[in-house]
């Protein structure tokens, strides 16, 4: 398969390139934490949907069987994650159901109390929800994070005051793929009264993710997130807890988010959680192994850091500082070289500069601007990896400037 | 093309069928308003977009195909309402944008005053988020509709104080078709200070839209109404108007929608429109024609009263009620006859009986129960058209008992 036009990207099982730098070959693409293909079944589930009605509140044939569709495509992305078909609402996109969760969740729940906790690294969707809120009465409280990204289950325990309503942790960093210990400050959260409210959007297909083990009362996951098509999201809730819809009007989801069920994309959704299930350790596996590959070439690049921990984290999740190089314009040489790759969370990649993540784990900002991530795919392969590492390697020595002019290797 | 399974459906341009109720006969689709069948033309600029990476806020060359794509498509659809393509946020249904035109208008202006005046035929999604806005001290007031479904301008005026901050108008009913006098209502909303926000979800494709002629501060549109996919929608901001987003977080939309860009379906929409535009009267004409011709078949059946104008209402668009059939019966035994149609809008389908929209046109709890729309689309045909008026002939002589027990046709 090729996207429209000249360029191509790494297939998910074709053939290893043959050599280097030759015109065609395929073009590594390790940016997956920003969406990368979509799995051929998921694809290939859109297909059937793609020129035919597709309403699933219509009592007609057609209605009926898009109905069908539709809740095969809940089953399928509520197994994914160990819950009910039941408690899973269907809504757009990973920042959709983000704030649905924080803002449905608090206006529904206002008695609960006015205070939020949110660790210092959560998606701008969440981080943002959570601000958003203050101007109705409510106080965002931010609990820090240590060198690794991870917040310490003691300092939010201490953030916990009686009028906490909701704590947000977002299981798995896009920047520097840290998990969180979720489950343990679940357990505090619940302790004291507050509900907790899970981002697992980068997590999922990542990570095994269990609603109940992680004793989650919401959590959000993603289709692109899980290699299904963009258009699609989700949003568990533990049976009992009430949200209040964000979008008005309609009598879909149970009255819990209005609007046209976007069929062709949450048939794909449940078809990439389906593939992914079906043998997630396996999935896991290849991811870990690539980024372990990727470890290892970067073990003998001068100026190299990791950043996050080094167990405890997303598969196939690699983050890294490059020592005098700015995160941006490393991209860029990277992109000429024909890596895809990026510096971390997307939704605030063109709008500042230090990343307030690597800011909050200690970094200063001089550093904090360095920041890159290779995440793989199921379509990635060993000879991709080394590939990648090799155009870093030059990137870096174009940078440094140590490339003699001329002499393009 | 055919949905999965045993179902068909009537192609764009397909053959018309040679008889009557034969096995595997294509079945007539007169339920466009609640979304038809894709386009072809939305369909291919989809496949080209299923297994690749799509997130045009990316750096690198899937990035900054993806974007280029998506500013097309913005443009597509900004060409069709006659607006610029800056002045258009996508977003991800017309609920949604409906809901973010409301809502998000009130948010970012609440100097201007606190009331809302509305019409008493608007799509549950304008018209509960104008009531949310009630919690937060907005005064919704409902200005009500003639025999035919149209609202009085002079009501209207009557109904401008000086703290009116939004005057929220539909261009076209879904369940009887009428075109609003929304220019003239724009001009006096205009006059008393008020911004107003026109729900066109229904009207484009239907009706020309111009967002200037019109005079619309804040104006939605959504793909399947244009015959686009699910899950792509627009609003139009005139220059100048501000929102706060619902979804906040992400840079996307200029910071006015957050959430990955639906690449697969805006690329669908925006291909919709362009299609639509190339020709829009001779589109419009075809849908009219058809709706003639079932005019016609229902003037020869006793019992069958036609709703909303007779002039002034959208194209390819029929509503009627049928004396003594509650509207659900008939379309479920339309249904088995093979005609897909509904009772009008389907957001709140299975959740009201009597409808609000015939209520406010003044028909008696008992009539407002047999609403049935056939909406037409480009795909349909005049042999489809006589096939359809057939099938409710017989579905009106099974529920009147005149269809003798063992003579089925």
């Amino acid at each position: 398969m090729r996207p429209p036009g000249a360029l191509r990207y790494s297939g998910r099982s074709g053939p290893a390139p043959a050599g280097g730098a030759l015109p065609g070959r395929e073009m590594p693409f390790f940016d997956h934490i920003n969406g990368g293909p979509p799995l051929p079944e998921a694809a290939e589930a859109m297909r059937a949907w793609l020129e035919v009605p597709a309403n699933p509140q219509m009592e007609h044939g057609f209605g009926r069987r898009a109905h069908m569709a539709l809740e095969a495509a809940r089953a399928q992305v509520a197994a994914l994650i160990g819950a009910r078909p039941a408690d899973v609402v269907l809504g757009g996109t990973g920042s959709e159901v983000n704030n649905l969760a924080v803002k449905g969740f608090l206006k529904a729940n206002r008695r609960k109390g006015r205070r939020i906790v949110l660790s210092a690294v959560e998606h701008p969707s969440v981080d943002r929800a959570c601000r958003r809120m203050a101007a109705d009465g409510y106080e965002p409280a931010v609990v820090g994070v240590d060198r690794e990204g991870r917040v310490d289950p003691a300092a939010l325990a201490a953030g916990l005051t009686p009028g906490t309503a909701l704590v947000c942790l977002q299981l798995a960093n896009p920047e520097v793929g840290t998990l969180q210990p979720v489950a343990e400050a679940a357990e505090l959260a619940r302790a004291a009264g507050a509900a907790v409210m899970v981002d697992a959007v980068l997590a999922a297909g990542r990570a095994p993710v269990d609603v109940k083990a992680l004793g989650a009362d919401l959590l959000t996951l993603s289709s692109p997130g899980v290699w299904g098509p963009p258009g699609a999201a989700a949003l568990y809730l533990r049976p009992g807890v009430r949200i209040q819809p964000e979008v008005d009007g309609g009598v879909q989801e149970g009255g819990r988010r209005g609007g046209l069920e976007n069929l062709p994309a949450l048939v794909g959704f449940g078809a990439a959680c389906h593939h992914l299930a079906a043998d997630l350790a396996a999935h896991l596996e290849h991811l870990e192994a690539l980024a372990q590959r990727m470890r290892g070439h970067l073990a003998r690049l001068t100026g190299v850091r990791l950043t996050g921990p080094a167990a405890g984290r997303a598969a196939g999740h690699v983050s890294l500082l490059v020592s005098g190089a700015e995160g941006q314009s490393l991209l860029a040489l990277l992109d000429e070289e024909g890596v895809a790759a990026s510096s971390g969370s997307f939704c605030g990649a063109q709008a500042m500069k230090a990343s307030p993540v690597l800011t909050a784990m200690g970094y200063p900002p001089a550093e904090a601007v360095s920041g890159v991530v290779f995440s793989f795919g199921p379509g990635n392969s060993a000879a991709e990896v080394d590939q990648g590492a090799d155009a870093l390697r030059k990137c870096m020595e174009r940078i440094r400037g140590a490339l003699g002019r001329g002499a393009p290797g």
